[in-house]
């Protein structure tokens, strides 16, 4: 008979595109004793939560939950119930997450028009209003931070051209909430959704959404049911409102963990955080720079918690990959999609994000860097990256 | 600005219709540190989760894996990606979750007949037997464990005619896996799901399932798309697969928690398991009934790990669980329903399923009957229930 054994996984650096790491408060909060989904006590801890969601989320929106699914399981749900067969939507496309909503509005049996831009390019406004303006559109779909090209969307002004042509705004905030400024009310975002493990910095399990009041009335008044039951907020939103009803039971841990992370975020507050992630960005990009690597994202559009760089001529992707995991325990992401073999793509995210990561990582890619032959000064990376650490302070 | 405080949930000894209570051993697995959704080590873990689901599942099926969903994912998981639009498609009702079947069939907009029986009783062999001879369906849909109404569905007799109609048998296995038999190859059943959150007494967030090979076949010769991308298995067997392509970031922690809980089932035994929930249900159910309390499911369908009780007249169901709640901190399950009102669901679900829990439950429910002025013995349900573990040992 096989033997398994004890679980003893590696402690990791996570400087990939999600999972982040993880703060010790939230794995504890997370193996509290389990709770039943209707507990008085449980019920308590998802109105709490609930409240922190509309805090990081800036919302007072009352349907602001967190979905029983990770980060896609959240772009369906706004999709999927706003959404009714035959409904026109503009999907803007310049990465592998635009993609994947233009994937999902195609099984929807939406009227889907795309509007793209080339991957690492924003989507111009001009473009959504060309698309508005012909087509009449009921929704228009967008992807504030694109994980796949590390390119980050300004919204405010797609966003007034939709109230202008009368059309709902839905935007996956899946890598920015938490990590740079998104302001779901003073912006008029329709609905939007996250993902726990980037910047919430929670393990990945739960999606946290948030819809208008038009956009629940929207989703209530549908002529047809929902065509996934697991994501139907119709029914849903009776769980996590005022009638405590039950549809799924809920993954009481999880909830516990995304609770203490948003905590967490509480604590430092959120100008704080957006300044770290900034700072951290900033560092590890001029280090990047000066070791003569290249960002790929389009210069004055570039997330502050992922950064997309350009893999050096002659470098061998996987090898460095390999290298910085199995010697220094440190994870970054791949290319995905169009950028695959191209870029990689390191992560700034939450607990993951400050200066020790950084001038490690700087320093043990350059180690992985010379390994491969590439020339580049000793210490440069780091000692750039210092510099912007002690202007700073 | 508000406080939020730490989080300090009660300890519950959780006795409803699950979640059931988790060993601290999986508590600890699940807080260990994150690895990536694609790091060496965590493919590992999948491989032997896998490994561990098979066994439970006793099956040889190469597609067995978790689904990053609470249980009712995973049912939608197994129809949705099984049953396409127009398919004929037999769903068996007699509790709640084979109405969610159904629910979920018509959504799919299958071609549905719905065999039923009154709540409390199994579907007979002949009721499904004239449906297929009527629709030739495709598929039959049915409940193995009902926890809605405490039934136990034989399976063997209808999968076989399932065989001789040339339909596949899907099963409803959340509450029975990891407590009483399932054996899918054995039984020839084609499809079949459970939750985490039962008798396999890890924290509520995954689902496992297991295909067929036939199953697997029909999945990957599919007309149309999945109609869910987040459940659509035509790409999530690719990342738990050889080809470990990316599709969602898997819920890491939970993943861990899984596979400890199987590790535990796995050094428990099947057989050592089954008779543990066998033995405590007999003496739970003994002892409601000296305290004069009538079982709600059928003689000799009972389950082992959910006991249904009618609730007895005059009583207030309410108060007795808030009285077993506030006093004892002892979960219990309403009905769900036709089942409200009218009757308790009494969990003995893997890590709570022993003689200590179902010793101080009989004693706390007298004590909550009493408040409610019902007559009865003192010391009888617990003293019959001790008569059952002494026989025993």
């Amino acid at each position: 008979m096989k033997k398994y054994g004890e679980l003893k996984p590696s402690e990791r650096i996570l400087m990939g595109p999600g999972p982040s790491n993880v703060d010790p408060r939230v794995l504890r909060a997370m193996s509290a004793p389990i709770l039943g989904h209707l507990d008085p006590e449980f019920l308590e801890i998802m109105n709490e939560t609930m409240e922190l969601l509309r805090f990081v989320f800036q919302t007072k929106n009352q349907l602001t939950m967190a979905m029983p699914g990770t980060g896609s399981a959240g772009m369906e749900t706004v999709l999927a119930n706003l959404i009714e067969e035959g409904d026109k939507v503009i999907v803007c496309v310049n990465g592998v997450f635009g993609g994947r909503m233009l994937d999902i509005c195609q099984r929807l049996k939406a009227d889907v028009t795309t509007v793209e831009a080339p991957w690492g390019k924003i989507i111009e406004p001009e473009q959504v209003k060309e698309a508005l303006e012909k087509t009449k559109a009921k929704f228009v779909a967008i992807v504030h931070a694109e994980t796949s090209t590390g390119v980050l969307q300004p919204l405010e002004e797609i966003s007034t051209l939709c109230k202008q042509y009368d059309a709902m705004i839905l935007v996956d905030c899946v890598t920015s909430l938490a990590g740079c400024t998104v302001e779901i009310d003073k912006w008029g975002i329709d609905a939007a959704y996250s993902g726990t493990q980037k910047c919430l910095s929670c393990p990945p399990g739960l999606s946290p959404v948030t819809f208008s009041e038009n956009a629940q009335k929207i989703i209530n008044n549908r002529k047809s049911k929902v065509p996934i039951w697991y994501l139907d907020l119709t029914m849903i939103q009776n769980y996590w409102g005022q009638q405590r009803a039950y549809h799924h039971t809920a993954p009481i841990n999880m909830n516990y963990a995304l609770r203490e992370a948003l905590r967490i975020i509480y604590e430092e507050g959120l100008e704080q955080r957006f300044a770290r992630h900034e700072l951290n960005s900033k560092a590890l990009k001029s280090g990047l720079e000066a070791m003569g690597i290249k960002m790929w994202a389009q210069e004055g559009h570039r997330l502050p918690m992922l950064t997309s760089a350009v893999i050096p001529e002659g470098v061998d992707d996987l090898q460095v990959r390999k290298y910085l995991l199995s010697n220094y325990g440190i994870e970054i992401g791949g290319g995905l999609g169009e950028g695959k073999g191209k870029v990689w793509r390191i992560g700034t995210m939450g607990y993951t994000c400050n200066e020790k990561n950084v001038l490690l990582f700087l320093t043990a890619l350059e180690s992985a860097l010379k390994e491969q032959g590439y020339k580049i000064e000793t210490g440069i990376g780091a000692s750039t990256a210092m510099e912007i650490y002690s202007k700073k302070s």
